[in-house]
């Protein structure tokens, strides 16, 4: 992960930068939870990857900052609106906008957020700006109707393990593929290796969600800075929960029906039971056989990307190291 | 008014296009606000100042609708995510989207709205977009600082006329100006016509926002559309709140003190009481002439536009036109 962390620190510093910027600009009320949000760290996988398409294209890396700040810019929007929606305490370890400041500046200032990544786009090179704009408005929409298929599934008891790989795809793993492309094109990519980059991203970007998912119901809280469990106490229909309920029957069926029924119960024992289903069911396993088929398609699009295999080494390496995570 | 009528014409038959498109569009519940909102109707005076900008450079319309639409489905957005933060219940005679369909709609459609907004104006003709889109970023942004600003002086007690004025400029005025500035742009004028087309807008808009505010405060419910004195029960500062403030002394500042501190109170009992102080204060004129120094800046604005008198005539009429609506 050197080389990642290389990446890291050259987005690092412009991000600082660019928070030193917002922090001179007036109302403070309005850029304050902006860079709060911004603050709370994270992976930055997006910028990387970014940064990792447009590298094996291009060296000029001052060309690629502006398209990497408005996509994590735009992520950490999505991240601050999903929370009011989701009612969510905590991010990252810290209490949420909406928590720390109040519904209407989590609003607001995520409003703010969304523009400010279309401030940094404007900043790219213009040679092929055009494109660039329409993929990220054609993604940033994709988004939000995948937070809203998310939404509509609470309320839906017909939804299919396919219908929650297409959610997940639209909500998350299609960041990651406008990610790597738009780096692919400001690096100068042919159109046929930008598609590539972009496939390789939404499948490593399902994934990266079933492996997330996992990790809400198995990791450990202090290195998920969640929650754990939050998936299960919310009767989230995941990959995990979805199987189970098409493979449950009988005495296992009953028992989970009724748990994600109980409107009084406690969190520790609702998520222990659940995962003993889960554990029953086998449909861990079932979850990682799924996230290893979307990992193969995803090596296999990077595979026939026109480029020599050491200038891709470092999309590999990501690509292995992101699905060994803890956290 | 013959004239803006033909342009609202053209405006709307483009747009109910847009709305048929939009309800083939999934999720369902993610487009479905969004065409409540449009169907709201308004008098759409934003997309008709940009077609009339743009037609005195230009007669080929549908190059200029895909911005007009831009501009109507921000305006639109900003509505739909004020009206959750204001807690409004009515928007053009009809219940708010927070209200009814959720708060969470409200925030992800809206969010949706935002993004539209870009998708549209990426259909725009290339010669000049890069300006184009800048200039709306740039106003995007700039309408949620008005925004914040209007929310911080709810909780401050130092709020002078100037500010009110500033937060107006920033609220309401810029997108009315950016509305115009980018009707000329798309129709091909000069850097100097269309800033003078954007001051003419912003001064407008000030004016515009000022009458807003007189009748929120003096109009007929059914005129509009909103509830009569809303302002006043939620001590909205207004010009006409803080010029009383301002000159308010002896028993009538203390009078308005108390009607402004009173935590329990009846509703048209206080909109009466605060109106008397308002009268007794002679700030409606007062407001009234701020309003006619806005307007006497734009007709400037417009004067010098270098254009025949007859290609203005229709800015002039709306100009004058807006100054006498009841609602």
């Amino acid at each position: 992960m050197q080389h990642y962390n290389q990446l890291l620190a050259l987005f690092n510093t412009k991000l600082e930068e660019e928070i030193e910027h917002l922090r001179k600009r007036e109302p403070v009320n309005l850029y304050e939870p902006v860079i709060y949000t911004l603050n709370m760290g994270g992976k930055r996988i997006r910028p990387v990857l970014l940064l990792m398409a447009y590298e094996m294209y291009n060296d000029r890396f001052e060309e690629a900052l502006p398209a990497a700040l408005a996509i994590e810019m735009f992520h950490n929007f999505t991240l601050l609106h999903d929370d009011i929606m989701d009612k969510a305490e905590l991010r990252r370890n810290y209490p949420t906008v909406h928590l720390k400041y109040s519904g209407e500046s989590a609003i607001l200032s995520g409003d703010a957020m969304s523009i400010l990544s279309y401030e940094y786009l404007l900043k790219c090179p213009a040679n092929n700006a055009a494109g660039i704009f329409a993929l990220f408005t054609e993604t940033a929409l994709k988004i939000c109707e995948g937070q809203q298929f998310d939404m509509d599934f609470e309320n839906r008891n017909d939804v299919s393990v396919n219908d929650y790989l297409k959610m997940i795809g639209l909500k998350t793993a299609i960041l990651l593929a406008c990610s790597l492309k738009t780096g692919a094109l400001v690096g100068g990519a042919s159109t046929k290796d930008a598609n590539l980059l972009y496939d390789f991203g939404y499948f490593l970007g399902l994934a990266f969600q079933l492996q997330d998912d996992l990790l809400d119901a198995y990791g450990s809280t202090n290195d998920f800075g969640k929650n754990i469990g939050g998936d299960i106490v919310a009767n989230k229909k995941t990959f995990l929960l979805l199987k189970s309920l098409e493979l449950a029957n009988g005495n296992i069926e009953t028992e989970l029906r009724n748990l994600l029924s109980a409107s009084q119960f406690d969190k520790t024992e609702k998520i222990r039971a659940v995962k003993n289903i889960y554990n029953q069911l086998g449909v861990v396993k079932l979850s990682e056989n799924e996230m290893e088929s979307c990992y193969a398609k995803a090596i296999n699009c990077l595979n026939n990307v026109a480029l020599d295999e050491n200038k891709k080494s470092h999309l590999y390496s990501v690509a292995r190291q992101l699905m060994k995570r803890n956290s």
